[in-house]
């Protein structure tokens, strides 16, 4: 899968009805490979292998590798918005418990693959220097929206006065993702939820102590 | 450089004297290529083209891309400690002052290679699930002693009360850290400096807040 060029209808033509179901799995793969190791060290024939694809049927279903990517970081951005949608639309609980809750379920869903699955637009992001440009578009997007959902959280605590009345809701969103991908990169590191629920935990913290008097 | 078995001492042994100089220059060429694109996408052939070092002559020099791999992580450590020691140790101004110089620095570091050099640390973590364990427990080892070196300087705050009396120094370090590499890392997505500026001022915007009245 080293390369990006454009190769169509290469290799054997699939039976009709099988088409769907190839290219999906295949994305689903791409989704696992990519939140293990990122896109350039993933190897086509390794993909296709982990599928039962035969060798030579990618670029039937997938312009380049590149169209591929830009698919598969759909797929992630699909995932895992749906999720946050779930823990931040919680009126059940109270603004802040909200992040708790999503954090608490990000930590749970890292131990569940043994802390080997990261965030796919995190380790994009990281390989930037190796990626088509394509790809920092994207990703730059899917930050700024998840920015603006949680954003709107932090405009709920601020309203009921659960944090300080000085807060700028939209530069805490920004600062809880930036620090977020690092958190995910640490619990890979060290096999460990830790380094989530610390970043979750000080980054509420800090701001439950600016509360109004 | 797909290969992480011992091989000793192949190709054409160097000329005396050449050694340590073509030693180095590959662990420089490693350094550059690690802080671009991590660990498992770089190729020997690649690296060794770089430092016009011949083919085949790396294995004389090391004896497998791991320990190659520890060396890099050895001399990015050596380099990056003496910047942070340069940073932190600065007498001449308050503490915190410290923590932003370090972090404006780090933004001119980045931006002198056009955001295509993050931190061969944070590049390695992100990666671990598919490097040797030996990095594992180097790259805890690193973060620990940043995490070590940034308490001492939120204790001297502290002392001087530029922070609140209850903050946990040890833990507010370890928060730095994790959230900043994930800074870098959105640096290089954004190919700008205004992550590692946003993380680096609301941290200390958070800590300064809790001054004693």
């Amino acid at each position: 899968m080293d390369s990006g060029q454009v190769k169509r209808r290469r290799g054997r033509p699939p039976k009709s009805g099988e088409i769907g179901a190839t290219r999906e799995a295949l994305i689903r793969a791409g989704v696992v490979a990519f939140a293990e190791r990122g896109y350039s060290s993933i190897g086509l024939e390794e993909l296709l292998g982990s599928v039962g694809v035969p060798k030579g049927s990618f670029y039937y279903h997938f312009a380049s590798k590149e169209a591929f990517g830009l698919e598969v970081i759909e797929a992630y951005t699909a995932y895992f918005t749906r999720k946050l949608d779930v823990w931040f639309s919680d009126d059940s609980v109270l603004p802040l418990e909200r992040i708790r809750n999503f954090a608490e379920d990000a930590q749970a869903g890292m131990a569940r693959y043994d802390y080997n699955r990261g965030c796919v637009i995190g380790n994009l992001a990281q390989e930037m220097g190796a990626l088509p440009d394509t790809f920092r578009e994207r990703l730059t997007e899917v930050f700024a929206d998840w920015e603006r959902r949680l954003s709107s959280v932090l405009s709920a605590a601020l309203a009921r006065g659960d944090i300080g009345p000085d807060s700028d809701c939209d530069e805490l969103a920004a600062f809880f993702w930036v620090g977020w991908e690092g958190a995910v990169l640490r619990a890979k590191l060290e096999r460990s939820g830790r380094p989530l629920e610390l970043f979750a935990r000080t980054f509420l913290a800090q701001l439950c102590r600016h509360q109004r008097p």
